[in-house]
Formats: structure tokens, C-alpha cells, sequence
């Protein structure tokens, strides 16, 4: 828990401004840690747009099967989150954890348990006590305030080592409106002490189905590019919330989700996904280095995402990068055992703006030099021309240290 | 190079009786390596049945190319392997390696280069100066002795701490049969200084067609079992070959897959690839303990092995064994992430002989005292009963440790 912060934190966090119709407060719950917090609730006054996507584990935690639950009815009035314990493999007793936690929420803001959405991070398999934090939620939900974003995702960390945030504004008809978002990691994500979630909101107005297929869209090329370990979480949770209160502004109601309206709204809304997604890849454990790996000339975009994930998930090319060597051979290994469409000899790959293979052979103007001095940089740019066809996708990953072994290796012990 | 052997090699080698007709020689070629064998020659004096499983990767190096190639013939004379370059990813100079290679082995033994078989290991990307070797298989061919398999073996290392061998005797009608392999690997598999390379051979009278379909059968349980870093190699490459000789003693030929009589020598073959596998996983970069995982209770063999292998190639569940942690909260997350069928209400998870989560929950006798016990061993067994069907599969692993990060980060540079 006491990790130094990542190298490549982000200089200064994002200010995140109020977003109309939600309320936001935090508490110290004691739920595992000790001086700080673990409890955050968010409170929508009026009844919000919802839509989420869930881990595709086969062994989801308990707070993923409620909500993808009432997902299904589309609106939300509260979200609660805690951290400390993932209520991941509890069995019967999970499921009493969130049922209680579901109704003390909807107790506290007058409403019915279906508006309540859940999400647990920590440890896995260790019995979730409700009772620790149910009786605080009342008084979190008198007293929320609309300007508590960074506390927000400062109280969903675990062993996160800077909170992300992240905020856009998008032209809405003649109206403006804003998405704000938070994020933890930090493994990519481990049951123990890390998970993937994320929860934005908006106060644009926008209809259930259309919020959900927006998010469907843009978590493709964000959250679903970015890997620390290729590990899976039981629990990774993403909630997209929009209250609408930009409809009394003179923002248009969306409920078509092929309304040419919303073309802003779509952008800022992948920038600011793909703002957090790498946030949470620069904070992998024991990250020193990001490694964007992007494929081109593949027979398809989804050949091409196979194929980075493939390389960028190899611990031989993380371990590479950690080591700061242009080992494009690892490169090759990688292409090749993705078991996607590839041709040897038509293969070029570059580090950064440095060509170090063409035609299936090293460049013949390959500079040990040049490459080495790429392989220094914070940022490492892996890019695979695959010669076959217009496939591309980009892939937002990091380094393999010495650190992340530790950090996993030596945590319960 | 100099890496300290691994806790986990075998006591004492294994010593390998010869094989009639298989002459065997090694010599110093300086490839890359100095001061130790780097070139290995075995020579069928009479034509040989020959069978291989090759590298499913879509980027094989040139003597993979070579042997798919000359293994439709199903004959061999000669087989040539070097150390210290791989061959891989050299394009057209490869092409021309792999030839000249194969025209001088030709003219030593008086065979067709249809009739050798090529395997390379070392850095990838390098090309291959078969000039340095070519004019010294004369020699080799001329002189090599039926008593030098360790000596084999050992000439074909890169990062491996030992040399792998493993012998095995069978009935076969009448008479008796002995089958030799070597092996090496030592990431599953660095294309730089390692690669899985095996190399069998029999004096049983088994006709190609039928030694492929043992050999394929053989591979799935073993080497196919096996996972270091989950890493592809571009050069895996295993040959099999049959003298024959043994027919003289009266041991009867089989031409059949079929054939009955194959009983003893189909469950030799078995055990010996098994030994030779696990000898690969016990000497994975930076280990420290073997990991057993067995997955039961699935609905078929195959999902067992999906779900074993992504257990086994998990980072989080390798640092965990690093680390002496029974964190099975990392097994479910491995379970749930393999996307094959599983029912996280039925699982029950074991480390060695202490049950630690059962029905979807942990153990309610759960004792993390004995738990830690069994990981402190050397050998460590998970066992997962997903509790579905009969499906059933086990997987041969290594631990994540720092000294696999240290080896491979700090390889090249």
C-alpha cells in the first residue's frame, strides 16, 4: 500500500467540475484500511440515465452480478463503492452483503433497491461485512456535495499510487454539456488489491439504450486496449450515469443512438475513456514505462488488436522494454504465436520513429544506436506493419519490472 | 549464460545407453558461444523413419520451414543442430543457411538434403554464417560414436541450467526396444537463447506414418503441457526417429498406428516426453518452484486444459507461488478469465493436499497455516474441481520471480 508513486503520473491531476444532479461523499469506513478512506457514495437526485459494461469472467463477484441485474432497468438514484474487500468468491454471504447494502442506500435516498448500483475492490474471498459501512450511508447521503470528484477517486484506490481522474466538455445542440470520469487500477488487474473500475457521469440527456451503445463503442479502443498483466478481474466495473440536467439548459433529449447530435458528445467521450485507460496503464504495479504497441496492415481491425494484445501481453517484450533493449526479435515471437493471419517476410516493425526490421529481415540500415536511444524514453512506441491489409488497432500497456513481481509476489505473505 | 543451476535439476542425469544405428558427434564451432560445444551432428547410417511436431507460430524460422519441408518424405540420414543463432526472422539469407547447411550434411553422410533434418537456436534476427560450420560436418559425420547422447544434449543448451535427458525402455512383440531423448529449453521460449528443441530416437522397426500419429498423440499430455512464460517460440521443433535395428533381433515392424504390439512402446514414449517436459519447466528462467496445475471436473479434456493453462500462465498466480502466498482468490480469477464453462458456485480449490475454497466460497475449515505449508514446498499442485462433467487436464508450470525479469531484461543490453 505504501508503493512510491508511479514515474509516470500525470504532473498535475484534472480539475473535475461539478456535474448537475450528482452529489458525491466519502467516509472512513475502516473496511480494511486504516486512515483514509474506502467508502464513496454518489447520490442522483432525480432519477439518472445508466448504462455499464461488466467483466466477461466466468467467476464474477457479487456486486457485478447485481448490477448487471438492474442494468436492465436503465435508471440509477445511487452508486456505492467500496474498498478493502472485493466481495469476489463469498458465495451466499456476498450476495446478503449486497442485497443489505442495496437497501440501506435506497433507504437513505428514497428509492427502490433497483437504483442502487454496487462495486467492491480488494481482497477476494474474504466475507464482506455490510454492517461495517451500512449505517454511515444515510449521512453520506444528506451531505454529498456536487465538487467531490478527486475525493471520490481518491477513496476507490487501492494500491492505485495516484487517483485518476479525468473531465470533457462536448457541444450538445445549442447547449454545452460535461463528462466527468474516475478510475482505479492497478494491476490489470489482480483480485487481490486491484480491480478495474470506472464510473462517469454526464449531465447531458441521454436515454439509457443510446448512453449504453456510446459506452459500448468507446470502451473498445480504451478500456478494452489496455492491459498491465492480461489478467482478468472478477470484478472490473464500468458506469456511465447522465442526469439530464442539460435539458434545462436547452440540451436536446437524445433517444437515438444514430442522432447526428451527438457526434461531440461521442469524441469527448472516447478521449476521455482513453484519458483513464492509460492513466491506469501508467500506474500498472511497478511500472517504469508505457508501451503503446500498434498493429497496421492487418486483414482486420480485430486481426490487429489480437495481434498487439499478443505482444503487448508477452512478458518477454515487457521485460525487454523494462531493460530498455530494442529487441525486436521478441516482436517477431509475439506476431507470430497471436495465431492471426501474418506473413513473415512482409513484416516491418519500428521502436518509436526507428525501423529496426523490413521484409521479414533486420533493416539493413538497423543503428543499435538509435534504437537503444528509443528504449530510453518513458513512452515506448512498438509499431507492426503486418504488409497485408488496412487492420489497425493501438494497444496501451507497460513494462515488466522487478517491482511488479515483488509487489505481487510478496503482498499476502 | 552463467545463470546458478536451477534448484530443481534432477540429482543425477540420466544415463543414455546407445541407440543402434544413431551416431552422434558435437564440436566447438564458435558460432556465438566460446569454450563449449555449439554444434551437434546425429547420423542414421541406414535411411530412418522420421516424425516431428513443429511451431505453430505464423513467424517459424528457416529450419522449421526446412523440416516441414523434408518431413513429408518421412526419411532421415542426418540431423544438424546448432547453438547460439536461431536462424529466425533472416529472410532470404536464412533460406540460403538452411541449404548450404543441408548440402554439405548430405555430402558427408551420401544422402539427399531431402533426407536432413535442421534445427537452430540462439538470438533471433542475426544472420546465420553457415560457413562457420559447414566445412566441420565432414569430420563430424565420419567420426561420431553410438555413445554420446549427454554430450548431444549439452551441445544444444543456450539458457538452460542442465543438460536434459531421459531414457525409456519398451516391449515390442518379442523383443525390446529403447527409446533416447534430449531436450532443451529454457524460457517456453525466449527466441532470444532459448528455444524448446527435443530430439528422439528408437531402434524400433515403426514405419513414418505411424511414429508421426505416436508422436503427435505423445506431444499433447508433455511438451504441449508445458508453459514457462507462455511465450511461443519461433523455432519449437520436435523430431522423433526410428532406426529400425531392432528388427534384426527379431522385434516386429509396425506399420500400422493400430498395431496392439505398439502398447508398451505408446506408454514409453508417453513417459519419456513427460520427463523431458517437466525437465524443460523445472529449469524455466529464474525459477524456483514447479507449479502442477490439474483441472478436473470440466466439461471436457479440453476446456480442462484452456482453464488449466491460463491458471499456469498467469502472472498473478506465478508471482503468488514466487511469493509462498496460497492466494487462490488468483486461481479464480484465472478460472473466471479463461472463458471457458464454469459455475463459480461449484468450485473447489486445492493447493497440494489442503482444500482451500469449496462451493464458491473458502473452505469454512480453511486453515492458512497449512496452506502455507504446502507452499513452501518445491513441487506445487493446484487442483481445481470445476464440478461440471469429466473433463480433465494437467499442466506443467514455473514460478514469476525477479530473477525471470533480471534474466530477460537484462539479456541483451
Amino acid at each position: 500500500m505504501s508503493h512510491p508513486v508511479s514515474p509516470l503520473a500525470p504532473a498535475t491531476l484534472a480539475e473535475l467540475p461539478p456535474i448537475e444532479g450528482v452529489r458525491i461523499a466519502t467516509a472512513e469506513a475502516g473496511i480494511k484500511y486504516k486512515n483514509r478512506t474506502d467508502l464513496m457514495m454518489m447520490v442522483f437526485d432525480a432519477p439518472t440515465a445508466v448504462a455499464g459494461v461488466l467483466t466477461r469472467s466466468r467467476c464474477p463477484s457479487a456486486p457485478v452480478d447485481f448490477c448487471r441485474a438492474n442494468l436492465a432497468g436503465g435508471s440509477a438514484r445511487a452508486l456505492v463503492v467500496n474498498s478493502g474487500n472485493a466481495n469476489a468468491f463469498t458465495g451466499r454471504r456476498g450476495r446478503e452483503s449486497t442485497a443489505m447494502t442495496a437497501e440501506a442506500a435506497a433507504k437513505a435516498v428514497g428509492c427502490s433497491p433497483s437504483e442502487v448500483f454496487l462495486a467492491s475492490t480488494g481482497v477476494i474471498g474474504e466475507p464482506l461485512d455490510a454492517g461495517r459501512f451500512t449505517h454511515l450511508l444515510q449521512s453520506l447521503a444528506d451531505t454529498g456535495e456536487a465538487d467531490r470528484w478527486r475525493e471520490a477517486a481518491q477513496a476507490i484506490m487501492t494500491t492505485d499510487t495516484y487517483p485518476k481522474v479525468a473531465t470533457r466538455s462536448a457541444a450538445l445542440g445549442d447547449g454545452t454539456v460535461t463528462i466527468n470520469g474516475i478510475a482505479k487500477g492497478a494491476g490489470m488487474i489482480a483480485p487481490d488489491m486491484a480491480t478495474m473500475l470506472s464510473f462517469l457521469a454526464t449531465d447531458a440527456p441521454i436515454a439509457a439504450p443510446v448512453l449504453q451503445a456510446l459506452l459500448k463503442a468507446a470502451v473498445e479502443p480504451s478500456f478494452n486496449s489496455v492491459t498491465v498483466d492480461s489478467d482478468t478481474s472478477t470484478s472490473d466495473t464500468l458506469l456511465f450515469f447522465a442526469t439530464g440536467a442539460a435539458a434545462a439548459r436547452g440540451c436536446p433529449e437524445i433517444t437515438d443512438a444514430a442522432d447526428p447530435r451527438l457526434g461531440a458528445l461521442r469524441s469527448a467521450l472516447g478521449e476521455l475513456l482513453l484519458d483513464l485507460a492509460r492513466q491506469v496503464a501508467r500506474d500498472g504495479e511497478g511500472v517504469r514505462k508505457e508501451i503503446q504497441v500498434t498493429v497496421e496492415g492487418a486483414v482486420s481491425d480485430l486481426s490487429a488488436k489480437r495481434i498487439a494484445l499478443s505482444i503487448a501481453n508477452s512478458p518477454l517484450v515487457k521485460t525487454a522494454v523494462a531493460g530498455e533493449d530494442a529487441n525486436w526479435g521478441r516482436v517477431v515471437m509475439a506476431v507470430g504465436k497471436a495465431g492471426e493471419e501474418a506473413d513473415r517476410d512482409r513484416l516491418a516493425i519500428h521502436f518509436g520513429d526507428v525501423r529496426v526490421a523490413v521484409d521479414g529481415e533486420r533493416d539493413p540500415a538497423y543503428s543499435e544506436a538509435a534504437a537503444s536511444a528509443v528504449m530510453r524514453r518513458a513512452e515506448i512506441l512498438i509499431r507492426v506493419d503486418l504488409g497485408l491489409g488496412t487492420g489497425r488497432w493501438t494497444v496501451y500497456g507497460c513494462d515488466l519490472t522487478k517491482d511488479y513481481v515483488a509487489i505481487n509476489g510478496d503482498y499476502r505473505s
